[in-house]
């Protein structure tokens, strides 16, 4: 949950006024995303989400992030639309904040995934990336190979506190990734962040992609591997074979893998676990005081990563 | 902020298979009340509040809060609405928690009042004091006089940490009400919390009441004393007469002032200011750990309290 910044009916009824929106009925701040402050407006136009940029985000980066929707909107991908101003900006002030309006998307994120689900989201995920196509901006990734080592620095020793030899494991991990990372892979926008909580259903039917605040330019098998560490593994974290290789089919019918894709699929994973067991570890060894959002448990990406140090052949994930 | 208790799609689809509400588009928890957790619900049938009842609440008040907001919307009053299951219940069990769905209201509330918001909330303070007459339940008030010397036992000598000599002030004041509180008064069902965010306007109109959870049987004009402590003072705790004489003229043009309920009114407004300093008091110095919910300031209501003590005639707060 995260409402960081206040907004009154008075501020916001003046900043609704440079949109052709129609008029303010009624706002909420909601417990959604844990980087941003959002509200759900109601208004005599339909229904919208106003986000509230916070310090963790970079101001640098909000024209790449809202650009991408409207790019990927515009091309039929069922994600937020930001909403222009009269004046045609995306992005305003409200509160001191960057601020932006989108479209509000209905339907609900699934807690506990089946087999349909994840091909669901394969299929979306291939949609994705190929409408990213053509995108004008770039973003780096910040948190691919480059980015791990100083994660990895700053957990350090303390890494053992959260299980033993974990260090270890990291260090090595590292060293291999950063030896074997593929380097002529296919690349595009990816959204890099694909979890059950950004991804909509209605009536069992993907409805929407949502939360592109870490999308950025990368492998696009890369974001395969995320979705498949996020999506097709068992409560206890063991490998779902029928998620994975739903997601893959479905992922593949829209835009097929090539050979080397293919290939470097079980380096790809376990780079993504890789990844999160990091971020997550750092978020776990470093709680700001007065946090508001429980940190993550960074066991589940270490059980990950191993089944995906042990896997001998891409076929294990369900290709063909 | 606050949702304490998490609700899952799946959940919540089956929940709403009880009612006749339409078919669930969205659900987000939203950052309202404090006691309570709150979901803002869009259905095919419109939008709706679901109110999870936490464990400050008792179960053995719902009937009350439940029936009280239908008995006055019933009665034209501008409330949420309880909405009825299938089966005719209003209370039902989500996540192990008492639950209710009550109708979404337009609006806002308003950060800065002025003298027509506060004559619009004294004529909806007289409107739901007449239509509360002919409820069957009641509700004693917990924090009516009897239960103000608890509260400054538990603060005790530390209210002299926030501000010197605030325990004599409480304690002489306590005797002071106790001694003279008035014993033959109007009473019936009170709001008891009216304040600025439990109040939403639209277009600059009074659009509903909300939060009946401190309601209960009392003194009427003690209601009205309430409302003049939270919205007839400026930002720095001064008496603002054009206000205060604004929403005691639109509560009379509905339900008018006995002579002993006049009479009484500087009394009242020291007893209401007593019970928040109190509740605020306690509430400051015995924040829980971990709470994400921040305390509000106490000495405002000792500034409230001072220029009561000094009101020598009703005719100080307008009244004619």
């Amino acid at each position: 949950m995260a409402v960081y910044t206040d907004v009154t009916a008075e501020e916001l009824s003046a900043h609704l006024a440079r949109y052709d929106i129609g008029e303010l009925l009624s706002f909420k701040g909601i417990a959604e995303g844990v980087e941003n402050t959002n509200f759900l407006l109601h208004t005599t136009g339909g229904s919208f989400i106003l986000t509230l940029y916070e310090k963790r985000v970079d101001p640098a980066d909000l024209p790449f992030f809202i650009g991408l929707m409207e790019h990927l909107a515009a091309r039929g991908l069922t994600c937020p639309q930001p909403v222009r101003m009269k004046d045609g900006a995306t992005l305003g002030e409200l509160a001191g904040r960057p601020a932006a309006i989108v479209t509000f998307l209905d339907g609900m994120w699934i807690r506990r995934p089946q087999v349909h689900h994840c091909a669901a989201v394969g299929r979306a995920l291939a949609q994705l990336h190929l409408a990213g196509q053509g995108f004008a901006l770039t973003r780096v990734n910040a948190l691919s190979v480059p980015g791990w080592r100083p994660l990895a620095e700053r957990a350090g020793a303390r890494a053992d506190t959260v299980a033993p030899g974990l260090a270890a494991t990291i260090a090595a991990e590292l060293d291999h990734c950063e030896r074997s990372w593929p380097k002529s892979l296919p690349t595009g926008v990816i959204h890099a962040d694909l979890f059950n909580d950004n991804v909509f259903f209605l009536h069992d039917q993907l409805s929407g992609l949502i939360d592109f605040y870490f999308a950025c330019n990368d492998i696009l098998a890369y974001d395969l591997a995320i979705c498949l560490n996020a999506w097709c593994f068992s409560a206890d974290f063991e490998f779902d074979f029928a998620k994975g290789s739903a997601m893959i089919a479905a992922y593949q019918a829209v835009r097929p893998l090539s050979g080397d894709e293919t290939a470097a699929l079980p380096l790809l994973a376990r780079g993504s676990a890789l990844r999160f067991l990091l971020t997550r570890l750092v978020d776990w060894l470093y709680v700001p005081p007065g946090a508001v959002v429980t940190p993550k448990d960074p066991i589940e990406y270490l059980k990950k990563l191993r089944f995906h140090q042990k896997v001998a052949s891409p076929t294990e994930y369900g290709l063909a």
